[in-house]
């Protein structure tokens, strides 16, 4: 192995190999660090990374492994955490100067589960501004002229840039699906309830997900499965069994499934190219996509969100904002204002639309395998924008709790990636990562086909 | 299936049956219940028991596995949890009036992972006056006129009568191993900081321990896995990859295991036919078992283990002893007053031992697959007797945190069971179960030899 850089190697290899002797963590978390160290001086994924850490972490997993005692699903794999999960050894600063050198006195949930896996906590990546709107510095591994996308703009520009094989992010409206999309990686948000958030620095109750990123679709099921779980200090989790996603992501498809495409009010905001290469997406799926217009109430939902997001942002930005006023961003006064305008009736009246399309997505998945979607309106949009870029084909989807995934399908014309979404049944994220898994093989069977 | 009696089957048949749909959670929760409502009158395993309660999980457990939602390990499977485990819908009180009507607010950790699991949480089994000493009513299943041991007592008895295959316990000194063996079920205690204590009533921090009871090695592994797992709010939990136990349990031996037996001063207190019985299973064990005698020191960790529990009851009876002492059972004011007698230098002294006896058993296991050892006296003691038996063979090894496990196979005089224990290595419970398998399986072929 030792030819290879092994940074390369997917999440489920590098669990396999170091299990089985063939290469040790130690070594893994070196290639990666090398790697970074050559990297991040234009990327800046990392707000916090200590080799030393690291690679103490790496050598007690190789430790334990040699002494022939039990090994983790992610034993000796280094992971990355977006700057709003919480860690006892590390400081937690959430994008912003008003948390710097803050440091929790406990991990969040979600990391106990990743050190019980035997995994290698990393470090922790660039977040924007409270995982909000205000971009970090973090540039895109396939453009430094251009975002990775945000608020998870570190982990996805990590696993990119293969610093890492898998990074912890986080949804609210886009921040793991679009980064995704614009960094050329897989990014999934399971089923709302599946991940717990404790640790994990709230902006919104209804609308904050946790979710990863992976360089291929078995290793995103697998860091799923290894940080769900329930935890009743989370009002969003759920005390019933989970999907197995690595399960799912390995399966066969009983019969060809039936996959669903909405059209939108708002994909006029797409490109021509993200359209031409959706339709070929389409085209390759051997007619197992119907195409149907959205309703106005489904179109509708985007509001819906951001009434919630806005009300429950400036909530939990309460205190904050009173004692650190001057030192939010722009971006996050405004929502805080926003907020502030919205009234009691008003968030009530969107939360009951949030709970009807919840009911209406229950049934809709009993005719549909999943829905086709775009993931962004096309390749990762310049800095010099100012914003990461537009989450509008995410917010349904966030608002109703459903399983999102970014499949990285298309290429754009500056030969930057582009995303593409998925969607499936709520809690049956395992029949969405099988239906994922089936759409990537039949396009590629499709192009040796010439057709 | 209707002809057979569910409550017969063990949990991985059952859970299994449930997930192929050969059988529904509610036929089976109905079957426990049919069971529990024939012999709880008598046997009295039970301080918490609602039929509603248990059914209407058992039919949301149904409900999900028909809708094609994912199922979990012990889908569907009913649980009796030992009354000092809080949940958060039933009472927990801890065998004293004292606590009568506490109704805890949330669920311990363990509990969590058995919800997420989709276990049905059958109700709470009686336990002794704090998990220490002063007995329950509860009986032996297999005479009325005998103690099930204890502290676990109604959670040993419930399993042995059927009433639920899985059931969890605590053991301090010896409360699973000892009710195991009076009971002729599996116990099993894994090592130290393998299962959280959280929401578990602290007798003593150094040396309370979670473990459960089941009819089959394969139940009691499965069990274990399910509800094992890093808490960081648990001092002594910790964070590496755990032992998988059902592999273990299911594992083939790579060669045949050198075991060790111990001769310790203590086993003058064993019944002539317990050590016939015992002497029996070493010689039908192929040579495999080397007999030494425990040193001094070993000798002498009983000794440490009381200093330690004493001790630290004391710390945290504090506040109970100062508001309720007339309540508290002859035999908790005892130890409590005992406690208070030891000097912190004393108790330091003890802690010391304690460490170093860890740091001797890390090497024992070099040379060992697993220690032989009694795991009571002989059979249940008479309920006459006043107390629940004698925990001396189980001390020792409690003290060093290490795996213990009870096997049921030994019969008495008075045809009732006597089970013999197996400890392991820190941390290599899997080593334990599979070297336990492999006792199991040379005993039969032994007796099939007619040796």
């Amino acid at each position: 192995m030792t030819k290879h850089d092994l940074s390369l190697l997917s999440a489920v290899q590098s669990a396999d190999a170091i299990r089985t002797g063939r290469i040790t963590s130690e070594a893994l978390v070196e290639a990666c660090l090398k790697r970074i160290e050559g990297t991040d001086s234009i990327i800046h994924a990392w707000t916090y990374l200590d080799a030393g850490v690291a690679l103490d972490q790496a050598r007690e997993m190789d430790r334990i492994r040699n002494a022939g005692r039990a090994t983790g699903a992610l034993h000796g794999v280094p992971v990355g955490l977006k700057d709003i999960v919480d860690t006892k050894d590390m400081p937690t600063q959430c994008g912003t100067s008003i948390f710097a050198g803050r440091q929790p006195a406990s991990d969040a949930r979600l990391v106990e589960h990743l050190r019980e896996a035997g995994a290698v906590i990393m470090g922790k990546t660039k977040t924007t501004e409270f995982a909000f709107m205000h971009p970090t510095d973090t540039t895109n591994p396939f453009d430094p002229n251009r975002t990775p996308g945000g608020s998870s703009s570190g982990s996805a520009a990590a696993v990119a840039a293969r610093h890492v094989p898998l990074a912890i992010g986080t949804q609210t409206g886009g921040s793991v699906i679009r980064p995704a999309s614009f960094c050329g990686v897989y990014g999934f948000k399971p089923t709302r309830g599946t991940i717990s958030r404790s640790g994990v620095f709230r902006t919104s109750v209804s609308l904050d997900h946790v979710g990863g990123f992976a360089n291929t679709l078995e290793d995103i099921a697998l860091l799923t499965d290894v940080v769900s779980g329930y935890d009743q200090t989370d009002p969003a989790s759920f005390s019933r069994p989970r999907a197995n996603m690595l399960s799912g992501a390995q399966a066969e498809i009983p019969i060809e499934p039936n996959i669903a495409w909405l059209d939108f009010p708002f994909h006029d905001r797409l490109d021509a190219e993200t359209i031409d290469g959706i339709n070929a997406v389409i085209e390759g799926l051997n007619g197992r996509v119907e195409r149907f217009s959205a309703s106005p109430q489904l179109a509708d939902l985007i509001n819906v969100h951001k009434t919630i997001y806005d009300y429950e942002m400036r909530q939990n930005m309460a205190d904050l904002s009173t004692t650190h006023w001057a030192e939010l961003s722009q971006e996050m006064q405004s929502a805080i204002t926003r907020g502030a305008e919205i009234s009691e009736m008003q968030y009530d009246d969107a939360l009951a639309v949030m709970a009807s399309a919840q009911s209406f997505f229950a049934g809709y998945f009993n005719d549909f395998d999943a829905v086709l979607a775009p993931a962004a309106t096309g390749e990762a949009v310049p800095l010099s924008a100012g914003h990461t870029g537009d989450s509008v084909f995410c917010l349904p989807w966030t608002l109703a709790g459903l399983p999102c995934l970014t499949l990285p399908l298309l290429v754009g014309k500056n030969a930057l990636p582009i995303g593409v979404q998925m969607i499936g049944a709520i809690e049956e994220d395992d029949r969405l990562l099988r239906t994922a898994s089936w759409v990537q093989r039949s396009l590629v069977a499709h192009e040796q086909k010439g057709e």
